[in-house]
């Protein structure tokens, strides 16, 4: 899988994608990630890529030239399966679409900063509108970083262990049971006794029961979303 | 305010808080930024955090003896208003939250990775559970990032125009309007000819209007939060 992305701080992205798992899916050659600086298109030799937006008020907005200009060289070298725009306004990201992007094979992903981009381009060249959730960043760069994140974990052989993923909460709409591990006891507290019994059905309904119980708990809403 | 935070590769921390917003936020000393890597209280020289979990399963569980003697350790220095521990089977962070959030004084986060931490810490220690959103990361680490940049930001004098967030989405419980800046005619798409009529009262209508419309189609729910 490729996926580009447009920002204007691109250094801000770079130790997000040089660690840790994506560190790996990248070393395997399992997912690219290109970062391109919207400054290499500027529209003047300061580097301009924003100005004030028209009806006043305070941020500054992303201009259409400079994007549309990076967006079409892009498109030269790669047909994009989506051209994706991080925004608060957009489509709340979940497990499903993380799901969805990892079967997409080329994406392109542009990060608002400042007041966002011009509403032109979203109206013209962008597929996808996707928030991360319900609250405002300093720009899309991160939010960028949590959708290659979710997304390259998924891509077959990036984790060590492909079960791993399958486990986690989400993956079928049951937030994941407790986990414990060594000592049996600390301080006191002790390991609930089924998950040294060495019974694996047990253990099994164990966790399910435990699932359950704290997805009707703490996230009702997940589960009416099954029926 | 302060924010500390304990994770295993504080490395994938840097880039995020040193660029941008939040290297501005730092340098003028309104928020500071401590990373405290877990393995300096690993329980042996190979630096062990982690352990296989009981009852078995794919992923490992970050032990609790290190965790807490971290944080124990750091709590010698300094009363925490919070005990944070990313999941994504905690509390959905939103606007609301980071709003709550960035009026304390000491936070400290624990980022989990690989299958989780001990629930005896989750139990014993923690005060509070943040989830970004209905995805799985590879680690707490992102999700970190993303509550100190959504928290930081509101630190009254970190962004230069206070108005700026104040008008951003979700502070009212509506998504922006669209925002457009020069040329007034890029490629035949046209500004909306209220953004150039020059007239505030007429402009403030028209933004009021297209939030509005905007989150009647694209969150309702949003709406019906505030009945």
């Amino acid at each position: 899988m490729k996926i580009d992305i447009i920002t204007v701080v691109p250094e801000l992205l770079e130790s997000p994608l040089s660690h840790s798992i994506m560190k790996r899916a990248r070393e395997k050659g399992l997912l690219e990630v290109n970062l391109h600086n919207l400054r290499k298109w500027a529209i003047n030799k300061y580097g301009q890529v924003d100005d004030y937006q028209y009806g006043g008020g305070a941020g500054m907005v992303m201009m259409c030239e400079p994007l549309v200009n990076a967006i079409e060289e892009l498109q030269k070298d790669t047909s994009y399966d989506e051209i994706i725009y991080m925004t608060p306004d957009g489509g709340t990201f979940n497990q499903r679409t993380a799901n969805n992007l990892s079967l997409k094979e080329n994406v392109l992903i542009i990060c608002g900063h400042y007041k966002g981009i011009d509403q032109r381009i979203r109206d013209h060249y962008v597929t996808m509108e996707i928030s991360i959730g319900d609250y405002v960043l300093s720009g899309g760069e991160l939010a960028a970083a949590v959708v290659v994140d979710a997304v390259g974990r998924l891509l077959p052989g990036v984790l060590n262990d492909e079960t791993s993923a399958l486990t986690d909460s989400f993956q079928d709409n049951l937030l994941a049971p407790p986990v414990y591990t060594r000592p049996e006891n600390f301080n006191g507290w002790e390991v609930p006794a089924v998950l040294l019994s060495g019974d694996p059905k047990k253990v099994d309904q164990w966790r399910y029961e435990q699932s359950l119980a704290n997805t009707r708990l703490r996230r009702p809403d997940l589960l009416k979303d099954d029926l």
